[in-house]
């Protein structure tokens, strides 16, 4: 018996988000499915963590058991033929027999991409959220910025979620700009359901004038997220990827 | 009565190209049903060229001449509210009555993107062509400089193109490369049907070491195709834009 540690990228587009649910088209649910049909035997992988419909991954991260006799290193080729095209397994590893995507991730690293303009771009309409206002990305580097280090992100988290301990630490949290297109990316121990598309909504308000970089540190005291309320799309959300401890 | 330019950009993915025919979803199609709507005239464009099924345009040009009183700096917003989400208006501008988009160019730019890999990227599986054989990127820029200046590119016209003239001159044919992506950019005075995906292939061949650049002279002295037989797939084409003179 292996234990086996799958890298998984996918477009998030056309599936009802990671986690399976009957009768809806689910990233987890496809890879069960595949799995079990090429392996021959019952899968049921293990995800590092849900992704929302339209969300897309780069780099998610999820663990099954299995005794295959197929080697590791054509894993990848071996599935991804029975795959659907929007999603991939980008590397498979034997990993020891305790490891566990969900409960030991030590860090995870989200990107969300903003087009800004006046037309909504078709070749980004999956993949970027259209965001018309003008957007000064200075300022959002500094609203960036105010949530580095530890904090209590319990009013950028989205209700329906059962967590109760709210501290998380955001390791990095930057922006960068290619022509219309402007990428954050947010480092951290962890996340509040919706807590990366929360604080992109409150870094967009900052970047089009309409909020204070000054006001964050005030918005994240509040135990609720009345004024969080600006939830940016899913489509331009990316889980890049996900670290365990070696 | 004015002549209108339009500037468009599509996503290929789920259109059979640009030429209308009847029965199937083509941009032209697309074009001529709305703007005929939302102008309440009968609206035929002129595109600048055709583009395969699969095929992108960020900036795509056509005109038609019209009495209509939407005053030109709202028109691709009265307009992309109609349009599908995979097509929009990017600009739209006054010319002279005598404007004819596709006999005027002067000059049409394309992109040409290559995912470089051992998996098919799931969220480039639309937009960039998925090739697994490692390819050197100092080879494919040697390549590439075999084909600019004026040459005869009958060996690189796909048949079934009435075309006579063959010759055409590239002004630039560059590559560069972020991660596994390749992007190339070429840029002419026109294009043969099909020639920037043959050229593409042939500049694949020389990337993964099965034809040495110089063989590229003697391959475009061939008066037919059978050497570029290697046609690169539409999906990871895009029409750059094009060119007219002031």
């Amino acid at each position: 018996m292996k234990n086996i540690k799958l890298t998984i990228e996918y477009d998030g587009t056309d599936f009802c988000g990671w986690q399976k649910q009957i009768g809806l088209r689910t990233v987890e649910g496809v890879l069960n499915e595949t799995l079990t049909k090429v392996l021959n035997e019952e899968v049921e992988v293990i995800g590092s963590g849900r992704t929302d419909s339209k969300v897309h991954a780069l780099g998610q991260v999820a663990n099954f058991k299995s005794d295959t006799p197929i080697s590791l290193d054509r894993f990848p080729r071996a599935v991804n033929s029975y795959l659907p095209p929007d999603v991939a397994i980008i590397s498979a590893e034997e990993v020891p027999m305790d490891f566990h995507a969900r409960y030991d991730p030590k860090r995870k690293t989200y990107l969300y991409k903003v087009q800004n303009g006046s037309v909504c771009r078709p070749v980004y309409r999956n993949y970027a959220y259209h965001y018309y206002r003008r957007l000064d990305e200075e300022k959002m580097r500094q609203a960036l910025g105010m949530f580095v280090g530890e904090h209590d992100f319990k009013a950028f988290m989205s209700s329906g979620s059962p967590i109760k301990k709210t501290v998380r630490t955001i390791y990095k949290a930057e922006i960068s700009r290619e022509k219309d297109l402007f990428v954050i990316e947010v480092e951290g121990n962890g996340f509040l359901y919706n807590m990366v598309r929360r604080i992109v909504g409150v870094v967009l308000e900052v970047g089009s004038g309409r909020l204070d970089a000054g006001e964050i540190p005030e918005i994240l005291k509040e135990k609720e997220n009345c004024r969080t309320r600006r939830l940016a799309p899913p489509q331009g959300l990316y889980l890049k990827n996900v670290e365990y401890e070696v």
